[in-house]
């Protein structure tokens, strides 16, 4: 049978933590816009980051916004398309979003988005004051956060078992393939290993060792 | 280099037809709200359905809403964190979404949506007229359609260059796996032709023969 449900505290934090991307809608005088950022989270909030003058985040800043993270884990396929669904793992959170202004807790929200990916931000060029000059963050406190997960096998009505027609499960699976070096990289600079480390592993367990 | 910039019909086209689900924005008297959905396309239109009762697609009638469909195709790693940034392919459209009423154009709809994800429509259960009575359909005019498109190495400014940090790109793969029958599933029945082809494919690849 399909496990579907809302879920708490402890699931938020694991499908954030699994996502790389984050679908985020603010409200403009044009109706809705919806587009995909990169984000973090710590035990409070979650965090938007991007250039000064990123129309998303000026838009969003200081009123309520909504971030989206989807893993898409499977097709699920009924006798009948009606019942037809995807098995996936979502987070949605709302609330109003505010601009991070102090700098110690700025550089500490950059370092998080950018961990949050892959852990490079210490072995990257050290940031300078015209790159947090440069750069807005907002922060959405995670009160309002609800996930959502749906898995396993399609659930048909028991009239429609008796047909002779399929039901079941296309799984679906991201990878990480091996990394390419940028074509104007120096040579003999090496593959920093929290990079290399990624090939082959999927985006829920690139944290794990 | 890399190459990021907006595009044309055909890109849109070819995105959409990529992608499996689309992140829906609409607004609520709560604020922006943003959830996974299927959809299809046909020339004109992009089209969602839900349950009668699906609270976006209610919010979303007769409202502008925004449908935001991304492909993540890799990791962006420049020397600074602040140049990194990812390779995908994105495409939003805007508008206002209409409750699709007659008969023959929503089951060409729902059959639109079916297919998109894998062409079962004609091999499941014949729908039945509880089924269309009980599902919503909106469909959104593909007038106000944009598509974004970031691919190829980190951009890093020349001083960075001289350093010895690495920059790079990590490409990303989502593939679908061999399709499981449903635990209630009777012996005997066989996976439809469209489901076990789409073993190993990607979803750029699925409709390819």
């Amino acid at each position: 049978m399909a496990e579907r449900g809302r879920y708490g505290r402890d699931e938020v934090a694991e499908i954030l933590d699994a996502g790389l991307i984050a679908h985020v809608g603010v409200d403009t005088p044009d109706g809705p816009l919806v587009l995909p950022m990169a984000y973090a989270r710590d035990e409070e909030n979650l965090y938007l980051h991007g250039a000064l003058a990123n129309h998303l985040l000026n838009s969003g800043e200081g009123t309520e916004i909504c971030v989206t993270v989807t893993h898409l884990d499977g097709l699920v396929m009924a006798r009948t398309p009606f019942h037809n669904s995807m098995n996936y793992r979502c987070v949605v959170v709302r609330g109003r979003a505010y601009r991070v202004e102090e700098a110690a807790a700025k550089e500490r929200a950059l370092k998080l988005v950018t961990d949050h990916i892959v852990a490079i931000w210490d072995t990257s060029r050290p940031p300078s004051a015209e790159d947090f000059r440069a750069t807005l963050v907002l922060q959405l406190p995670l009160l309002e956060a609800s996930a959502k997960v749906r898995a396993g096998d399609p659930v048909d009505d028991a009239e429609d078992m008796a047909g002779d027609w399929w039901a079941g499960v296309v799984p679906l699976t991201t990878r990480f393939e091996l990394p390419t070096s940028a074509a104007d990289l120096t040579e003999g600079i090496p593959t920093p290993t929290a990079v290399a480390n990624l090939a082959h592993r999927t985006p829920d367990t690139r944290h794990s060792s």
